[in-house]
């Protein structure tokens, strides 16, 4: 869009996606590669999205942001970004298997969709302007991105609701974010039914081995991108090569997120840190069993806990 | 830049200036009003990050992000954008002194800069692409920009060391931040003083008048944007336009965020949250005596404290 568009309201579906874990990942690719990386990413998303009529809105570091409903209405706005946030996760694998075979690491997105009234039009002034969205909608994107784990959509209270029976969902979650005084609830999309049946394909995250151990190791929350400094040392119970589960003193709310510190038991001359996601966390006894999904996969901590997972499984 | 160019590794100083609460007062003002405040900030920015020889990246919501280094480096990149950045906040000043003059909100910015390697370039592909910068340095600069309180300019310890002594600091906080093993120190910007002292004006917080007071307030933290559950019961001490003093059983880092719900005292049919960050918390008796800063205002939640504080002062 190079001329300078008035700004008007309409109503309009926001898609964000954005690679779960990559500024870690970043950290510990050579940087061509970490180049190559998104612009393969960048490049299959583009590309879904236009064939979806969607207007590509912006790329943010590692992520991309998509609007359908502007410059021009249509009366399937949703149901068309509703299929491209599935093909989306469809591609995703796709490039990751192309990936693993030529030695490069996996990359997972995160989906968010949030529907409702925005403000679309050229931002800024005649120095500079930008044609853009703006609104809550927009805003809650991009909080409910936030939540969102490898492989999947999720989808606003708005977005589940104009969508009626041409989806269907998995679990629902209740979160509180910023500027809201309500809750806001989280649908995962499971499927869309519209043109056809079309399936959020499986994360292959619950499918591979765990094993069982007994170690402590140290968590610490993060908050708002920080690392919090009060520590909580937790036993862990079994561990595979995407997440674990841990008995800790205290409850920490789904979703949430903990760096977690290996100790010497991974055979470390210096200590890794590995991030991981709260998906659930239940009284046990008098600690709280939690299960945790890892965030950031292919980086060194990851892979020494993949090595050690190895190591139990098949003694190598 | 519409031809494409070819991604190159240099080195920059990204400026992300975002604005203070933006999000919810968002909620409580007229879509046309958001409109105008927005293209305000961001007519202001832009214009001086022209003036500046800064190149315009990006808005994002509310926050415009510039790089000083790209798409050709000059010596005195860091200079400039440092200067850029005391003017931007010398021109929220005038800017928010014409809003109030026409009865509208003030704005506050916050700002970040961040020195260091990045990659430079049009990214994505033939489908879409757009000239950018990506790497640590702007992840990190993003993550800065959080911290950042209304009027303050942080620096990255790269752009603090790049500066030497053309620069002025106040505070030094250590922060951990996600996706960093060791710990990020985050400098105040007071004054630059090349090629002439220019120092960073003073937002008025600390000068309005508090009230000493004695009722509980509820405090829930705010996690990644979102309002944690748990419920943290403080007995306030002093309250003010800006801030207030509150005795809490726990203590919160410097710079985390909670939710303030507001009691009956206030006269309030409803209830009204107000967020807020911890400038200090310190052990005072069995509690901890923590400092907090409103980071909303002219919100109806900040609003009916001014009414309050008012009204104790001036008994009306």
């Amino acid at each position: 869009m190079n001329q300078s568009h008035s700004i008007v309201g309409t109503h309009a579906t926001i898609l964000i996606a954005d690679l779960r874990g990559f500024s870690t990942l970043m950290e510990s690719v050579p940087s061509t590669l970490m180049v190559d990386l998104l612009n393969r990413f960048f490049g299959l998303m583009a590309k879904i999205v236009k064939r979806h009529g969607g207007m590509i809105d912006k790329l943010m570091g590692d992520a991309i942001m998509a609007v359908f409903g502007v410059p021009n209405r249509r009366p399937d706005d949703l149901i068309r970004a509703l299929n491209c946030a599935v093909e989306m996760q469809l591609g995703m694998i796709d490039l990751s298997h192309r990936n693993e075979r030529q030695g490069e690491p996996r990359l997972y997105a995160g989906i968010a969709l949030s529907t409702g009234d925005v403000m679309a039009g050229s931002f800024g002034s005649e120095v500079y302007n930008e044609y853009t969205v703006i609104g809550s909608p927009v805003n809650l994107a991009s909080r409910i991105e936030s939540y969102a784990m490898r492989g999947q959509i999720l989808l606003s209270e708005a977005t589940y609701r104009a969508a009626g029976d041409a989806i269907q969902i998995g679990t629902v979650h209740e979160v509180q974010v910023k500027g809201r005084a309500s809750p806001v609830m989280l649908y995962e999309l499971k499927a869309v039914t519209q043109p056809h049946l079309l399936r959020v394909p499986m994360v292959e995250v619950r499918k591979t081995p765990r094993v069982l151990v007994d170690f402590p190791a140290v968590f610490q929350r993060v908050e708002d991108k920080r690392v919090l400094p009060e520590r909580i040392v937790g036993q862990v119970q079994d561990i595979g090569y995407f997440g674990l589960c841990v008995d800790l003193p205290v409850a920490l709310p789904p979703y949430s997120e903990v760096m977690m510190s290996m100790a010497p038991e991974f055979g470390l001359d210096s200590q890794v840190e590995v991030y991981a996601r709260v998906l659930r966390s239940r009284p046990h006894q008098d600690r709280f069993r939690t299960n945790l999904q890892f965030t950031n996969i292919d980086t060194p901590g990851h892979r020494r806990i993949k090595h050690y997972v190895d190591h139990i499984l098949w003694g190598n």
